[in-house]
């Protein structure tokens, strides 16, 4: 039911998920019974077969958490949401991982509550891969899931983002960079001199702090900042490409030559930003509470939605808790 | 002496500002003399009648502070720095202005320290103008002078901001946004909630918390934060030209086709790219102190020393600091 295109393009994506996964992911969808059944039959047949194959299931949960509601009030008042009913279902055992396109507080607070956190994990953080000049992403975070945060919860940040790259990625080592305004080590403010203490005696590939030019330069796995400021930078990122269009167009105003240019530009533009499109990604790992749950964007569209649950599927076949939960050990000896 | 291609970059932007004024502006050039002369030979004769003109003049600072030294440790021993001295003329009335592309830690102490803040400013702020999908740019303050600021400061920075967007501009009651991770009075960390209140009771066009997409999209012409956010934030933006380019030139490898759409996007894209230059601009304001002290980027070449050198001139005729104070007058008895 999350999302600003709920019911029917978290139903769609849903069924593309399932189709295009060839029956390996099975999808149990949470919410009003009627409202998701009668979306199926807009997707016979195969929403259908999959019911009978039992990849699709529905499970009916009364109440709807809406966007702008308060998370902790929404999550009080409303305690059969389909945030929590899909979140006990996998917290249960009855589904490896949960996935929403909804209020992105209410599934933070939820999951963290309902699945708990990982032992020696003080705050969950939500990660954000961004392009890069390079072919390599750079994965933010917290992007706004902590908003003031300590030094060791910095730390935790680049261990927890640390562990995901390597696991998802396949980057062996990552490097973790420490968000600050100045290389040395001498910058910052006065969490990140404290943290910087921290990442540089852990056993993590710490290459320092790093400025906001690093990160779409390119060659830092791991980029870890507080929410507040993460969340400020994704949004600012996520900015650019209408920027670029506005800009675009107005330099297409000019004249004949320069509409054909911005004409011929414009593909070549799509292209260059198809990266940055939220869509392809789908979601964000939420990372450090026991068990999978990934958040989907408000404007998920089908296709966001399937490439959300494929991502959840993923995060818990490269068993990226399970190489958290390594990496928490490993540290813990190197601290002994 | 100041910034990585000096002296030679400045002094030929400080003829060329010369020049290009028609002797409206005179220029001190502060630094060693021999080497400063020899320099102004190769713009011969237009640096000579200059002088003859006494809109260029040289005086001598026989110490250079280097772009890698520590600010406060270098004001100490090099007594003698062209920053020293050309901020002591500035002082004494004999310029009326100062602007370097030198060591922006030392320029921005040496300005406090030797020119003093303006009554009733505890801490004098760097803004920089970025550039939004609309015709106005939006001034994202502070930019790196201030890493941990209290609500008092993020609330000066906002009226700082607000009288040089009137000042500079021509844009009346500017808007002033405070940078959160929500448009909702409720949403954001400890000091900015606590800066929206008192923005939100003084006497500037305060529209409330703004969002890290609402910059480049336009429409709110003060953006505040602190200056670990804002340096950050500027310098994360400064890296998207390169991060395009790389992004093209990948796109043109794909095939004969894709490179010659990316030829002919190119010069669209610089030309889109062009407000995002700080060449453009020259240079960035440091508000709040008595004087007009302007900070070039490091990397400044003659064309971004004249904007630098002229950009000042206009901070002095706008009289951007009795704005400021005009300001900071209204509001006292706002909150009486």
């Amino acid at each position: 039911m999350g999302g600003d295109f709920a019911p029917g393009a978290v139903v769609q994506g849903a069924v593309e998920a399932v189709a295009e996964s060839r029956g390996r992911v099975s999808v149990i969808l949470v919410g009003r019974q009627a409202v998701i059944e009668s979306e199926l039959q807009k997707h016979s047949p195969a929403a259908a077969e999959a019911k009978i194959a039992g990849t699709l299931r529905v499970v009916n949960a009364d109440d709807v958490i809406e966007m702008h509601d308060a998370p902790n009030a929404a999550l009080k008042t409303k305690k059969n949401s389909s945030i929590a009913v899909g979140l006990a279902l996998h917290r249960d055992g009855k589904g490896d991982a949960f996935a929403s396109a909804g209020n992105t507080g209410a599934v933070l607070s939820a999951s963290t509550l309902m699945l708990g956190r990982i032992k020696g994990i003080g705050r969950p953080t939500i990660g954000a891969p961004l392009p890069t000049a390079t072919h390599s992403p750079c994965l933010l975070l917290d992007v706004g899931a902590n908003v003031d945060c300590r030094a060791r919860h910095l730390y935790e940040f680049g261990l927890m983002g640390s562990a995901y790259v390597a696991a998802m990625f396949g980057t062996r080592h990552p490097s973790v960079g420490l968000l600050s305004i100045g290389e040395e080590e001498t910058k910052g403010n006065e969490v990140t001199l404290e943290a910087f203490k921290l990442l540089k005696e852990s056993s993590l590939n710490f290459v320092g702090n790093i400025e906001g030019r690093d990160i779409l330069k390119g060659g830092v796995d791991v980029a870890v900042c507080d929410g507040f400021i993460g969340n400020i930078l994704l949004k600012f990122g996520e900015s650019i490409p209408s920027f670029l269009k506005a800009r675009f167009v107005r330099y297409a105003s000019r004249g004949p030559r320069e509409k054909l240019v911005a004409l011929l530009a414009r593909s070549a533009l799509r292209s260059v930003m198809q990266e940055m499109d939220y869509q392809e990604a789908g979601g964000v790992p939420l990372l450090g509470v026991n068990g999978v749950s990934v958040i989907g964007h408000g404007g998920s569209t089908p296709r966001a939605i399937k490439n959300m649950i494929l991502l959840a599927e993923k995060t818990v076949l490269q068993d990226v808790n399970g190489k958290i939960q390594d990496s928490l050990h490993r540290s813990r000896h190197g601290e002994e």
